[in-house]
């Protein structure tokens, strides 16, 4: 782990520590009966996994205020220290457990959230050969939270081990980078 | 509070730093994604709060196992007791925050729980005059636990803070002690 990744963990660990909390049971069994209604009302599961995702993008909308006013982190120099920051301090603060960022491409635009302990998948299982992404609201709170602060970015589960993989991936690949209205106020002045 | 109610609030401490947690931020939105997808599958308010309710009852069922393995306790004397229980332990155990036992009728079978703090609720605004029973999933949850360990109750909202209350109030009551066959097999013996 680099130096600035250690202290992304130091910060995430700090400030886990004084969020207020909920029983993760609770939560695990409110968000599976929450899937498992969407699974009734929508035939499709790809629109089940559309669905979760557009949930997670609102919360990540609303989230990302939390995470700025709790971390203290508000500028990320490149996206390669802001995959960090969400590996180390959000899901740290978020979910209670740390993520190791991997799999960079060559120009540092995509990488990979390997997450070997999901707490939403505790106590599941789902039938095999369908294709539900069960944690889909996670990458759209990632997409919804990065948008707010000026980014586009694609995120997708690549494995799953509710689906037999040996960990949990959510790559994330990086499509534009915003610029603000004031961004353009100030090129023009 | 009393000897044993005190007792109760003690082991709600002990067992509620030892849960495994997450952010109560991250769980509030998400209920609350969810309670809006509800309301846009139903047309009908009093639906939502039914359908809320009846989530709950399947989470209670299943959490009722969590808590008595986790809580220690296995045998409450009687309706008091456990309400005090639940108030004390399980509240404390599942969303962190103690609640108050109030209001018993006089034979003992009916009382108050009241949550001065909901968790749910956090950042939460309804519309006024919408007859959304935004919590209600609660209800539920007590339904569905106390219906496994043989105590039929009806458990339901007369004030909420999100409707202008002082306070959110829970009112349970007991309408039946349901006998298992192995007490009918004791009898019979």
């Amino acid at each position: 782990m680099s130096a600035s990744s250690k202290s992304h963990a130091r910060i995430g660990e700090q400030v886990w520590a004084k969020m207020p909390k909920i029983n993760a049971e609770f939560f695990c069994l409110t968000y599976g009966t929450m899937v498992v209604q969407l699974m009734k009302d929508f035939e499709d599961v790809r629109e089940v996994n559309k669905k979760l995702e557009s949930m997670g993008h609102g919360i990540g909308m609303r989230l990302i205020d939390e995470f700025l006013a709790k971390s203290g982190i508000n500028n990320c120099h490149d996206f390669s220290e802001t995959c960090d920051v969400i590996a180390k301090v959000a899901f740290k603060m978020f979910l209670g457990v740390g993520v190791d960022v991997a799999n960079w491409n060559a120009d540092k635009t995509a990488c990979s959230l390997l997450l070997y302990d999901n707490p939403l998948n505790d106590f599941v299982e789902i039938p095999p050969n369908t294709n539900l992404l069960y944690s889909n609201i996670l990458c759209g709170v990632i997409r919804g939270a990065l948008e707010m602060i000026m980014m586009k970015v694609d995120a997708f589960f690549v494995r799953d081990v509710l689906r037999g993989d040996d960990v949990n991936e959510i790559r994330v690949e990086l499509k534009e980078r915003m610029v603000s209205e004031m961004d353009d106020q100030y090129k023009e002045g």
